[in-house]
């Protein structure tokens, strides 16, 4: 898949608007393909006190990196719906104590089939998507979160 | 209950020490006695667009009330152990407008009395534990997470 960095900076844009607690984190996008989201934030602003990343920052990562998902999904079809999650879980599976935090939303393909069939004939859209968190290639934290649009 | 504010004043302590991203929440501790402890942020610093609560911050002031619950019920014994977060479900009800987001976790009588067995006795102590955020007296977020003492 190509980079699609004009929709890549659309989901930049929003953060840097609306979400001062990203801010904070220095929450950034660096990658978006259309298939794939990474959303990645500095362990110096996420760290704890065992100089690992914060749960509560893994987490915001995690959620975001779906949410993002959904929102680009949207902008790509000219839509700017309000996407809310309403429920979500995670899994802490080790420790990560590296520079950044990387959360990567990986869709399968047609994940999205249905939501916009739904939203289309004017239903509730809703989609489950998953991310995760590596550290040294293995699984750090799994996540997964049910995102719908809202009127 | 009584409030026993030294312990409440070792957690502040702790998130001020430990936990940049916490601060940049504004992350206090309100209360806590023993069986109850509330959490809460200010809504400026953990809005997003739509003017309520940041999904990401409400879930962190939910599993910062549950970790500080297990981190005090292990300083009133004593304890300073490293506390970790495993698995968290999260359900977002309603938005939260409120000035401030409060979360408070409630303890069950004897909640932690298996818990500290197993500490005792040198096994893995674990403990399930449930926090929620109310606005207009209603259930706007519910949060679970289990937690253990890690060596």
């Amino acid at each position: 898949m190509l980079e699609r960095p004009e929709f890549k900076q659309q989901l930049i844009d929003f953060i840097q608007a609306h979400l001062p607690l990203a801010r904070a984190m220095g929450l950034r996008a660096d990658y978006y393909d259309g298939q794939r989201l990474d959303l990645s934030a500095p362990l110096e602003l996420n760290i704890n006190d065992k100089l690992t990343a914060f749960g509560g920052s893994l987490y915001n990562v995690a959620v975001m990196a779906c949410w993002g998902m959904v929102y680009l999904q949207c902008r790509e079809r000219g839509l700017d719906p309000n996407i809310v999650v309403g429920h979500a879980e995670v899994d802490y599976l080790l420790p990560v104590p590296d520079a950044r935090i990387v959360a990567s939303c990986q869709l399968k393909p047609g994940a999205f089939d249905e939501f916009f069939s739904r939203y289309d004939a004017g239903g509730r859209a809703r989609v489950e998507l998953h991310s995760q968190v590596n550290c040294d290639g293995r699984p750090a934290l799994q996540f997964k979160g049910q995102y719908a649009i809202v009127p």
